[in-house]
């Protein structure tokens, strides 16, 4: 099968084996395949020597066959999945290439039929969301305002999840680029920060969430009626949250920093500050997403701002790098120049 | 009135006037006041040419007389009290001079009378205690264990109030100082742990909490069943945390770390962590902490290390400084060398 092969530091189109399906498991061909901040940083992160790999997680496909023991919907069936297979990542596993590429395996008790109704390039964006689904699951009662902090795929989903599952609570979401605060607004958000500008927190009193702290008070307040979701995970968002966050607030952490990352604990003691770290989703929630799309709760199409073919994957990596122009591009497998 | 006062980064006993009680405060008389590992940080953050101020504000007293507008217990009334006043905490405070001289003055509603039978020297732990009955409560529902990491006073707080509120649950101990793992054993530690012996967070295993993660598993498991008390607060505590605990724990940061700290994120991300930083309590945790004294339900007895009039506050402030020999010294303003 043709695939976008990384290898050697980079990304070509190549012919390369196609997965089969061992037990338990089923062989999808590829609709379309979403590109994943996590395949970009994988890919950064990746020895020049390593084995070669076929990124993307964040697929739709149809059902071709199943392998031993098997059974699932019908060869044909346009599905999505939860991209697991072997106890790995299907897309970010040597094992199991991705949707990068015409076909992958899955485990077959991870596909979800897509209704007839939804676009395969709508269905693709189901991964992103149900991380968007979980992060606001974390946290917990709905709020009385959201302060959304990053506005990329991440950011992004959590306010479609947001806006679907609690349209009441007003979202505040900042981001220093123009074009993602554009679609921020484009997604529901009821305002928009840049924090070049004006400080993002502060705009939380316009809520009625007081930033002010009892004086000297050993006693606490009720809960702040915040949360703030921190959806960028580079150094120093933690210690701004910690700065900026009124008291008795709830954050919760999508942004996943992988670097050392400097904070002083006690402005979150004295604030009673609550941290969820958040990381994927379960089965349901990747259903729930589905759902979410298919009953127009959540229309995905504004975050999808290219689609390519096999050839142009490398050169996605390279746009997505920047803020600016992309957020979501999808992979088309099978179009593109051959 | 004689009071320890501090002043010119040196402690020493004086003669200076005594508070006096304002609209909706009282005047007590103090019996006996616990020294605070966070008299002993402000002292050493002091300018030492910064207005003297007493310290002191884990106090026990009896009424004496209530300002303009106020009323309470009759004079004589054994009391403890939250030490706030006009907005500031007493014995923190320029205004309101703390236990550590002959009176306090305090707002009236925070008065709690001490049951006859509840000697002065263990109602002074009240204040403590309503840290531990504090933070205990924001651990949320009750775990399948329990790791308290530092046995110093917040850590052997923590234990008391765990033992009292959920005595079915297992705690594990963990301290550099054998006193203070002697002193935790005392007090109910099912189990106690020296980390330079062993890691405490793998003694968790033999209560039934997996460690290891689902290798790449998107998916995430139920909630650990333990919850880690951070009561240390110092740098290096939060990642030691974000390393060692199992994924999907509660850990509750009641360390109040005041210096920059390194931390790496993403460790807390996959492992999908929740932290909750406490600080204080309210007049109800407050009130409750002396109800579990009063009832028999945690003895303060072993906590107390040393008793000393106010000529000892100072040796006090140095003894405390290491975690060796003592855990609380209580102050009895009224007794000693005079």
């Amino acid at each position: 099968m043709r695939a976008a092969v990384a290898a050697g530091g980079r990304i070509a189109v190549r012919d390369v084996p196609a997965p089969e399906p061992g037990p338990g498991e089923a062989l999808l061909s590829v609709l379309a395949c979403g590109v994943c901040g996590s395949d970009l940083h994988h890919f950064a992160g990746r020895a020049p020597d390593a084995a070669p790999l076929v990124y993307g997680h964040e697929f739709t496909a149809e059902v071709v066959a199943y392998g031993p023991g098997a059974s699932g919907p019908p060869p044909g069936t346009r599905v999505c999945a939860v991209p697991q297979a072997g106890g790995e990542i299907v897309g970010l596993s040597e094992r199991y290439p991705g949707g990068f590429g015409e076909r992958v395996v899955v485990a077959a008790d991870m596909l979800v039929p897509i209704p007839d109704h939804v676009p395969a390039d709508h269905a693709a964006l189901t991964e992103p969301l149900a991380v968007g689904v979980h992060t606001v699951a974390a946290a917990g009662l709905a709020p009385g305002v959201a302060l959304i902090i990053g506005c990329g795929p991440i950011g992004l989903a959590v306010l479609a999840a947001l806006k679907a599952e609690a349209p009441a609570v007003p979202v505040v979401a900042a981001d220093l680029s123009p074009a993602r605060r554009a679609l921020a607004v484009r997604m529901g958000a009821d305002e928009v920060v840049d924090p070049a500008d004006a400080e993002p927190y502060e705009r939380l009193g316009a809520y009625g969430v007081g930033t002010a702290m009892g004086a000297g008070s050993l006693r606490t307040a009720g809960a702040s009626g915040a949360v703030i979701f921190e959806c960028v995970g580079v150094p120093g968002m933690l210690q701004q949250v910690f700065t900026g966050a009124p008291p008795k607030t709830q954050v919760v952490v999508a942004g996943a920093c992988m670097e050392p990352d400097t904070v002083v604990p006690v402005l979150a003691v004295v604030k009673e500050l609550r941290l969820a770290f958040v990381f994927g989703y379960t089965r349901e929630e990747f259903a729930r997403a589905l759902d979410l799309i298919a009953a127009g709760r959540v229309d995905p199409a504004p975050m999808v701002t290219a689609t390519v073919g096999l050839d142009g994957v490398a050169e996605a990596f390279t746009a997505l790098a920047g803020p600016e122009r992309h957020v979501k591009i999808l992979v088309h497998p099978r179009e593109g120049a051959r």
